[in-house]
């Protein structure tokens, strides 16, 4: 089986479950699980929970007990592009080619239903721990993970330090911040989680550690390249202009072809940092050479 | 010491650990911080950590290893605010006399600031949970009642009800939905969180969420009567008008003598549930006494 059709394969696993995940609801707050239904079902790459379940199986745990975990780690993606969406925000119409959340069901409802999101997460990684008294601990471990990187020092910390960014001319130490904050956190988190549901030993979840900080950078270098690229045919400015309007980017600090290498170099990072799993981790590895082969 | 005494002694209590909850940090995140804690800060009676405490003391239980969880639930309780008071739900600018914190802030952060201040109330509860290793089982057992009474079923279900209600005219199924959600489950949830913490037996439990449903329900009932008084008072205008408004309150459903001794009962049903702690039940007796005391 091709990599794009085991990628898809799981991409349905998942989504099998979200579907399930959120309860039919009838009542007064029938219209809130109809707007957490409606962003949660609006598709996307499920990148985190795969991260998540990869991570558990690689280690030898079972994907079924941590399947609670993966739908709750896409709950919070979606309740953060949710919240993102707002007016208030980046005030965007459109995600994924469908009208965001608040176009559909208001203001106040996007808001509700993206709190709704994040509390409903953490509902549900209880609702697993609970079902395994015995490893309640290390339940609650993996829960902190996923807190952790979507918190206030991690997700919602880089949001803000975007948001407080806007129309502003930032250091590239800012830059990094909200990379790492907004975007690194919730895949190497979720992927800590996985791995230490799985019963990772402290070795193994250093290696899986490596593998994510190393795939987040790479993520973030080919958009940055992506973004040049796509102007430079689009707009037909060059490298140069994004230099002079200081905005950082891997391409305008270190060169477009810098950057490239760059990004093949973390890649190496990545595999490396997961050879010792042997066949057990041809996904990821070709997950992370799949990150670089988007486009260049 | 009298009752008013003792209950500023705990409030006094619970606002030095509040004060300490939110690290002070710098850097491109800083005003996240200092927005949570300009609405933490900003007051308000901090009955929920109190009778969170409260419960977990009657029972033997030490307050100190649920402190971390009294701080939670006024994390939540006062996310939930702020996101109340946004121009998208109820649009307030003022809050215990205080500008509210979007308009302090601004919108985006303040919709940050409440995500905040959910997502750290669990890091809190999980950081606590972290700390008793030997206990973690009995601490997401709290966490799930947390978790359970602040989500979609609980407090964002009632909002969300409550937000689907204005303007119009609703049933009293209706009502009662909203205040069984919106603001009574935050106070039944977090006496059987800190019970549950206090290592209550199930029979324990039992009266103690016997207690906070009648409290909870007195609360609402003194409320409603306090309106109609207070319009008759200040508008001229009497019961039979919020009938014909179709407006559903206790006075307009029962009558207001009807009502008072209504709450009066449900003060009654309280003091018995707790009879059985004798002695140490004496300020929570005091409290649900306090509450109808209010002005009737």
């Amino acid at each position: 089986m091709g990599f794009t059709e085991k990628l898809r394969g799981k991409k349905e696993f998942i989504e099998e479950f979200l579907k399930e995940a959120i309860p039919n609801t009838e009542g007064p707050h029938g219209k809130l699980f109809e707007s957490m239904r409606y962003s949660l079902d609006a598709g996307g790459k499920r990148l985190r929970p795969i991260l998540l379940l990869e991570a558990c199986s690689i280690v030898g745990g079972e994907a079924a007990k941590a399947i609670k975990f993966a739908c709750a780690v896409e709950m919070i993606h979606t309740y953060s592009l949710i919240h993102d969406d707002l007016p208030a925000m980046d005030d965007d119409d459109l995600r994924r080619g469908k009208p965001t959340n608040h176009k559909v069901f208001g203001e106040g409802l996007a808001v509700l239903a993206g709190d709704g999101l994040l509390n409903y997460a953490f509902e549900l990684m209880i609702e697993s721990s609970l079902r395994y008294p015995q490893e309640s601990y290390k339940y609650i471990l993996a829960m902190n993970e996923i807190a952790q990187g979507a918190g206030v020092f991690g997700m919602i910390g880089g949001q803000t330090a975007d948001l407080e960014s806007e129309n502003k001319v930032i250091e590239s130490e800012t830059l990094e911040f909200i990379h790492m904050n907004k975007t690194a956190q919730m895949l190497i988190r979720p992927m800590r989680a996985g791995a230490i549901l799985g019963g990772a030993s402290q070795a193994e979840l250093d290696r899986i550690t490596e593998y994510a900080e190393n795939i987040g950078l790479a993520f973030q270098i080919v958009d940055d390249i992506l973004d040049v690229v796509g102007d430079q045919s689009k707009l037909g400015k060059n490298v140069g202009s994004d230099e002079e309007n200081q905005k950082s980017t891997y391409p305008s600090m270190y060169g477009l072809e810098e950057s490239k290498s760059m990004a093949v170099g973390k890649i190496e990072n990545a595999k490396n940092a997961i050879s010792h799993f042997g066949e057990n981790s041809q996904f990821l590895v070709e997950l992370a050479e799949y990150i670089i082969d988007r486009e260049f």
